[in-house]
């Protein structure tokens, strides 16, 4: 018996005749119960807030994300454009935010943006403005610093430049992050990605440490080996130690978002973001 | 953009076409990968499992059933007759048992089973038999014990009684399972159902504590409150003391099964599970 198919049936059933998903995921009043506050996600005394990386729910609509985040007690968003393109205007924002505070869900940053141009720069900051976020996650070209340092400075909106890992030549490391920004306007920061810093060989904690007054953002998720081919798994299955992590963001009071990012193949992505959440929680009720 | 009705409609389409639905959630050859150990389940020092309760996959094929397993590295399977029908014969039987050695998967157990006759007690101990499995998760009438008694005692099969909460008369908490069972063959034992247990307004900690020489499964899961009208929810987010439950296991020596058991609604099961997993080893992990 095989009741999967009748569910993946009446899904396509439902999509044919123009119904939103959402209603076979749960019931939409479901949301009202948004607001409410985290019971248990961590310590009364953690500064950080838990969210996630838009990029964890690139192959769900924007309800489907809003349902899953509320269910998730997620109150955080960074949102990218493949939900809500950046030549949005003012109705479509205002249409997206009276979800996002039905659902309990704050857009507090946009990216990941990879920013090659001014213009880029420019429409990226205006997006962020437009959607009430306060910091941008990006990947700026060096050469473009100063023009973001402006853009930084005229808007009060902050940049944290993500680092990629070794598979990019521009921005590996936190640390060739720092490099390019260490003398720039404060505001312009760096968003750890955990994953990513580990692939180059360097512990997150240790970077979470060293470069600490700069770290603004963090994407938290797990990979199978600290080398360039390391696979992308579920938290606490690979070789990030997420136990020093949470210890290091506590001593450290970091205070910005713990955003989840998983980065497996669509069909596994809602467990596997679902799993490195519920991980992230048994570590931080330990200790 | 919505690539999750992509998804859906692929299924559906590949299963128009006939073709199984693994395929779409990752390929086949991924299951050779099976037998490899579970390198960060829990201590060394631990002598349960990890497994689950076949209620969780009710909405998925035997052939998703395996690969999720194998993804989540959960080894052990208590397997209902909605993935094997009772009347099965031995062809179909060494089928499944291919398939499971492939994944790495042992079918541990059989049940939930409601025995309310002889015949189906006899069904169910010749289905354990015939699979391989050591124990049966069942509901038998109280009148049908010393019928249960014999057949333990002739198969070497154990018996689990299942305490179902404040929902039915019959074998609500743990202690009335071992009212009934404590003069009879201590092959007969309990499954610990810990969301039954808190609804009775039991911690299961102190039942595992008071009845532990005769509880040979555990079901676990969470509660949104400790009364009858409880409802599931993922591990972690309800009020069960799950790390207390830990603890116990661990002080006591518990040597069953551990079986994540997911009650909530189709849509959520696959998430549902995996957070609830996912919240379980992060505390096996760090005490």
């Amino acid at each position: 018996m095989n009741t999967q198919l009748k569910y993946t049936r009446r899904s396509f059933v439902a999509t044919l005749a123009g119904m939103a998903v959402v209603p076979v995921l749960g019931r939409a009043a479901d949301l009202s119960a948004a607001a409410s506050p985290e019971t248990r996600p961590h310590k009364e005394a953690d500064k950080f807030s838990l969210g996630i990386a838009g990029y964890s729910m690139r192959d769900f609509s924007v309800d489907e994300t809003l349902w899953w985040l509320n269910r998730w007690q997620l109150h955080r968003w960074a949102i990218k454009d493949a939900h809500l393109p950046v030549s949005s205007g003012p109705e479509v924002i205002a249409a997206l935010q009276a979800k996002c505070k039905a659902a309990g869900v704050t857009i507090y940053g946009a990216g990941v943006f990879y920013l090659k141009s001014e213009s880029e720069v420019t429409n990226a900051f205006a997006y962020a403005q437009r959607l009430g976020a306060t910091i941008i996650i990006g990947v700026p070209n060096p050469e473009l610093l100063p023009f973001v340092e402006k853009a930084v400075q005229a808007s009060n909106i902050r940049l944290a430049i993500h680092n990629h890992g070794p598979d990019m030549d521009l921005y590996p490391t936190p640390k060739s992050v720092y490099d390019h920004i260490k003398n720039l306007d404060p505001r312009i920061g760096i968003c750890l990605d955990i994953g990513h810093t580990q692939r180059c060989g360097v512990d997150p904690s240790d970077a979470l440490g060293e470069f600490a007054s700069r770290i603004s953002d963090i994407h938290i998720k797990d990979v199978d080996k600290a080398a360039k081919d390391g696979k992308t798994v579920p938290l606490g299955r690979g070789v990030i130690d997420i136990h020093r992590l949470v210890r290091t963001m506590r001593q450290l009071k970091y205070a910005g978002v713990c955003g989840l990012e998983y980065e497996g193949a669509r069909a596994e992505s809602l467990p596997g973001t679902a799993e490195s959440l519920g991980y992230l929680r048994g570590v931080l009720s330990s200790a």
